[in-house]
């Protein structure tokens, strides 16, 4: 059993991590197995994960991501895309429940014709910042899942994203949300944890 | 203790609360004093959590949520804000690093110096982005550690943000990224839990 207060706690961004640590395709797989359950819009579960293990092929990511030695240390460097186009599966997403009755014919169509039309008047831009969203509440449950496991992640921002997309065939309709570097922590450089507004200064009852 | 992994197999979207019931501002800080904890790029703490309580308010998120009605019986209705101008910040954020003399000077003045060019040359539409981002990996935390002590969210997109913005007189450097109502399930009525893709649906290794 652990304890989620504990994760909470003690989940900081890894700055440094031990070198040579191999994690398994299905470490992962665990992590994602859990990770598929966080919250997404119309439930159209927009996060994608590229986890990049082989060496060779987080070199260039290092390459891409200025040169940020975290990268290469990493047992795993995660890109997490977003699905700008999500919103077109939302018919195939929901045949299950229609097939178990939990929907009817009617409410599956209205259900499918409605997401649609959600997404399409709102236009491209909507849909991008969609993805940007929901990939971003499923890679936060991601990293405290990791963290659950023993992982030590960090997230980062500073990479070109046309360089990713690139030299991974991304398709257009995904896009770069996140880079998140998973390792186990080096903690013999490890700095104080980084400064925390108080609850004052980020949360504001009732009016602003 | 609450067992980690637990709360993330028990966290789902709540469809229906339990009416009147309430919730206090102390128990609401609580779960702020946690989630403040969640990462974000250049721990710039983007999120910002407008937590309305109050039903008369309530009442006007509801009328600007195209009428969701899970908005009027939930015990708090809390938006989610993403500050584009974070990175403004960041000089007051590091005084602490500063004075502790984690960061000399010169370490100082190049994290404030670097961060603010980072924003200022990606633009305006990266520091929507970033904003939408940061504040939806805490908007995860937050649910999650709401689950943890006991009460159920709700993530929502379906509402009108210029409304929100001129009922709560946001500025205008603070974008509505989420709608959270939280309260009790009422579960009389729940749904089975919505499909999932398997993991090689949403995961792919070292190339796409």
């Amino acid at each position: 059993m652990i304890d989620f207060m504990s994760v909470i706690k003690e989940r900081r961004s890894a700055t440094k991590f031990i070198q040579d640590v191999e994690i398994s395709q299905q470490e992962l797989d665990d992590m994602f197995s859990l990770t598929k359950f966080a919250p997404s819009a119309f439930n159209l579960q927009h996060a994608h994960y590229l986890a990049v293990t082989d060496p060779a092929r987080k070199e260039e990511i290092y390459e891409a991501a200025n040169k940020q030695y975290k990268v290469k240390t990493a047992s795993a460097t995660i890109l997490v895309l977003g699905d700008t186009k999500a919103y077109q599966q939302v018919g195939r997403l929901n045949e299950g429940l229609l097939n178990l009755g939990v929907l009817n014919r009617q409410e599956y169509d209205i259900t499918v014709e409605s997401t649609i039309q959600f997404y399409e008047k709102r236009g491209e831009i909507f849909q991008r910042e969609e993805a940007i969203r929901n990939a971003s509440l499923s890679a936060m449950q991601f990293m405290l899942i990791a963290k659950a496991k023993g992982w030590d992640t960090c997230p980062m921002i500073g990479f070109d994203p046309e360089a990713i997309r690139s030299l991974f065939n991304i398709p257009e309709q995904y896009i770069p949300v996140l880079l998140i570097t998973l390792g186990k922590e080096d903690i013999s450089s490890q700095r104080p944890r980084g400064y925390r507004k108080p609850i004052s200064e980020f949360v504001t009852y009732n009016s602003f």
